[in-house]
């Protein structure tokens, strides 16, 4: 198989392990390229790449490292490569998604389980709920607030649930005003939905994570750190512990780069 | 430009920002089934894949797809794709440094700045700490009094600061024993490397890091994950500060994906 070639730096000397092992492929380069003049030329979503022949003449590369420069951004979410005559390459803006395949993929090789991802979420998420309660605004209150009133409303819809959870946890990590550890969060929280797993909650249960919910919105509310970082720990550790009871084979399992 | 298409689908209602909105493309897909393939056929690192005639066989899909595939788990970290006679694809395992570029990526078009990053580890770092303390063994807590040791050694020499610094916070995230936080934390610092952004420290600066280091190492070989939290807590905001008031410019700089 020949695909067009860098020289692969390798080195056996752990004084020298964070050097990086290789150099970046051509098309990687180009794929920077385009990212760099994406974000300098402050394109906004939506807009199209020029065509691909002035790419080529723009980059001076071959249309095999075009193409691959390019499904490396689509793959990274800066970019949705549309058919049709009207097609092509169209911005995007990437997204926490994008990279959980990328995350995913690392912590398979490493033999993570679920029970790893939410022993990581367990030491993530406190800490982001209080950095919410210094950030928060009186609209992201109220988001969160009605995450909570709607899951009230709907204990007998398991669909209600799993989604007001989700809000209820994306919106505590948008609040902390730390687009990194909104990131983070968000990525876990995409590996480890329960309901993916296919987790199952008893209406007293979603009425109990309901009310864990409420504690952390009350702290948030009141902009108290200490409280909503307590609250939030509390939280996901009796989800951890509901999970580890009732899916013990589940929680062992490693976790693998599936078909989102 | 005319790429192999699936369709896309979008959406505008809030309540399904959750759903992934763009079917995975085949590339992505059989990225996907060879990284199962060698994790389930447990394939040490250095193995060769297949021929490629026989991959293609193997899996029913055109040589350009495979290429693409092979390509995106070349970016992924699973294999590096050799040149020459015995060339071809060979089995690597994923390691943090390669999800930094898609995080970096990610960062960038969300004009994250140096101070984010910094922030994040503020708020990461001490937490890693506080876990180091349950699982370090003591084989990691004499790594980790090298480091201090090299540093206070050799405090006129740049160099070894930086290299010393770089491992100390590697060996405390892998103390740890969540490799998820060890993935976020090695990402974090990957990109925030003082020496990548010209940063220097004066010999006394760097005497007071190597003692600032080894209170976490104090607190680590007595097992005391509040200490370690402190300390490490300390250290980080210690460092956040001497970066915002020597280098205000470079700390509001935007992140951006750079050739390692």
């Amino acid at each position: 198989m020949t695909i067009e070639q860098d020289p692969v730096v390798t080195t056996a000397d752990p004084m020298l392990r964070s050097t990086r092992r290789r150099n970046h492929k051509t098309s990687e380069r180009i794929a920077r390229d385009i990212a760099n003049y994406i974000v300098d030329a402050d394109l906004p979503e939506g807009s199209t790449l020029p065509r691909e022949k002035e790419m080529l003449e723009m980059l001076g590369v071959g249309r095999m490292t075009l193409r691959e420069g390019l499904r490396l951004l689509e793959t990274q979410g800066v970019i949705d490569i549309r058919s049709g005559p009207r097609g092509g390459p169209v911005v995007r803006k990437p997204q926490p998604d994008d990279l959980a395949g990328a995350l995913t993929l690392l912590l398979q090789f490493h033999r993570a389980s679920l029970a790893d991802v939410m022993l990581a979420r367990q030491a993530l998420e406190p800490m982001v709920a209080a950095l919410a309660a210094e950030h928060i605004t009186d609209d992201q209150v109220a988001r969160l607030q009605e995450t909570v009133d709607l899951m009230r409303a709907h204990t007998t819809s398991q669909e209600v649930f799993f989604l007001q959870n989700e809000r209820f946890h994306q919106l505590v990590a948008e609040a902390s005003g730390s687009v990194i550890l909104q990131v983070f969060s968000d990525t876990l929280k995409n590996i480890a939905s329960g309901e993916d797993f296919g987790i199952e909650y008893r209406p007293d249960h979603r009425t109990a994570v309901a009310d864990a919910h409420d504690k952390v919105v009350v702290a948030l509310r009141k902009r108290k750190p200490r409280d909503a970082e307590k609250a939030m720990r509390e939280h996901l550790s009796e989800a951890a512990q509901y999970w580890n009871r009732r899916y013990p084979e589940l929680m062992a399992r490693p976790v693998r780069w599936v078909q989102p």
